[in-house]
């Protein structure tokens, strides 16, 4: 059995304590809001985000950070993707040299363009960092419901390792070397999810939304391959399959605030109704700057912006991504003659 | 304009009809079934399988086959798939040399593994036969909702010549060279859909079904490269995104089917209650030939085939399914070191 410290004590931190706890390991579980630590010590639940589950015994919680970063097998970042760089800046003091750190959050930084495991690596010297993704709902995973993830790793050592760790009857967990493949995936899909979101709204049909969601698929490879991820990644669990999660789940925030765009709400109002955080809005400002930076086509993220921030209409953008030229479904495939 | 050949007028027959009509084309819509000629032929319309949508004057109804044959531009064979075969001998004689032809019906015959359009360049020698597939419910096709479908053909130039025959604001076409992958994709998604199916009616969450969907696609792409298709057409419109349709669409029979075995029911109480062909079923098998045959290991389709045909458990096939070993998600993928 291994020491695993969990940063973060929001819904998907908790679950994962959780998954680990039941593993047998000794966890830690750190969140930096002292209303949220009383909360778990109190109840023993994450009555907030993951009500009706209670934590194992033994998930220590805590609010000290120099303790919780104190020579544990493995640390978990879970927290909210702003978050990432003050956490590890904050966190950088206390952890060990070459320390194994798996990043389970999402997002792009808009400022840099980076990665949240490409930020932790600068943050934290020398750190060996991985990443954990997948269709994951945190409340089914608490819920022991059936789940596959995938880590992504620099070496299969760590991937290996990380795996082992996690991995139960209902926690299925497969490794890969493709990190940026993994993190762009996971970050992108909830910007296709505001496009789903948008047809819907309009009261396309199934068609619609598969089109979108898988020229969302092609548009999210073409800027991961230019950025060094594998095809194979993008088809995999971090890639398709949490898009299919998020883009047809009514739970998605992403998904819901597209929705009332298509229905004819600002981005504004749209994200006053929804109440929280939608981050696919700013992973779409993101993805627009890779894209540039990359030189890669994305008509998807493109139209997105232009309704996000440029006041297009929700019905324009999407007649204008049908209208444009033929193409080829994948354009470096060769023909037998 | 172009002359335009349908052979068959069942829901998607017909919905293709409409969309060539609509651009202009004469479009000739030829039925075996003297009942559904007379019923095409009176109400100008698919009372059974499209009750709602008027037929374009310019679609010629006929039984005459001979007629339907008589150097049209471009025929395409919208048969339902065990028919496939029966036609194209019938329909031989009539045709010229050289003749272009689209198959957007969707199968592996099981006698013989062979694709549909494997089936027709047999029984049509000389024959330019092409593929036409993807995300597309037909009722929504024959709405004007926006769709969009790929075409697979031998050279760029019969691509091309069909994207143009079919393209409109509301159907989008994309070119491909990738035949076999396009028709294995939409052949085995019935497979998956029926574990999806089985998966709900188990009472499992989205995490699992999206895990199930994805880890579907990794198999189908593994027998599809195998047989010389190619990875980007499983991640696309013809793979995913029709996957994506019928994996989450409530009027899907085959997802239906699978739904009703995961609440108990035998293969035969489910065909009962579906009342209609669950093609699932029969390219179950067929899959199961074509990971023989290609040496592949395609896990859903044995435990799928097991539930089917051996009265494994459902439930049993699931857990089976997630207990196996550890894997990396892609086993070509490169560690760093």
């Amino acid at each position: 059995m291994s020491k695993v410290t969990v940063l973060g004590a929001g819904s998907w931190g908790t679950a994962l304590s959780i998954v680990l706890a039941n593993n047998g390991h000794e966890v830690i579980l750190w969140s930096a809001l002292q209303p949220e630590i009383e909360m778990l010590q109190t109840h023993r639940e994450q009555i907030d985000k993951l009500p009706g589950t209670k934590l194992p015994d033994n998930i220590e919680i805590t609010g000290d950070l120099p303790y919780a970063c104190e020579n544990p097998d493995l640390i978990v970042f879970a927290v909210a993707s702003p978050y990432v760089r003050s956490t590890a800046k904050l966190a950088a003091p206390f952890i060990k040299e070459s320390q194994m750190v798996v990043n389970v959050a999402k997002g792009i930084e808009e400022t840099t363009l980076m990665t949240l495991s490409e930020i932790i690596e600068e943050e934290l010297n020398n750190a060996d960092v991985a990443v954990l993704s997948g269709p994951s709902h945190a409340e089914e995973v608490s819920k022991g419901i059936p789940t596959t993830c995938v880590v992504g790793a620099h070496t299969k050592e760590t991937a290996c390792f990380i795996q082992n760790i996690f991995m139960n009857e209902r926690f299925r967990v497969y490794t890969s070397p493709d990190i940026v493949g993994i993190e762009l995936g996971s970050s992108l899909k909830n910007v296709i999810a505001l496009a789903a979101g948008v047809a819907d709204g309009l009261g396309y049909g199934d068609n619609t939304k598969a089109a979108l969601i898988t020229r969302g698929i092609a548009e999210m490879s073409r800027l991961g391959i230019a950025m060094g991820g594998r095809m194979e990644t993008f088809a995999g669990l971090s890639g398709v399959g949490d898009l299919i999660v998020t883009c047809t789940s009514k739970h998605s925030r992403n998904r819901g605030a597209g929705y009332l765009m298509g229905k004819g709400y600002t981005m504004k109002e749209a994200m006053d109704e929804v109440k929280q955080v939608v981050e696919g809005v700013y992973s779409a400002k993101a993805a627009l700057g890779l894209a540039k930076k990359y030189d890669v086509s994305m008509p998807i993220v493109e139209q997105i912006n232009k309704v996000l921030f440029e006041d297009k209409s929700a019905k324009e953008a999407v007649t204008d991504l049908l209208l444009r030229d033929k193409r080829r479904e994948y354009s470096d495939l060769e023909w037998e003659k």
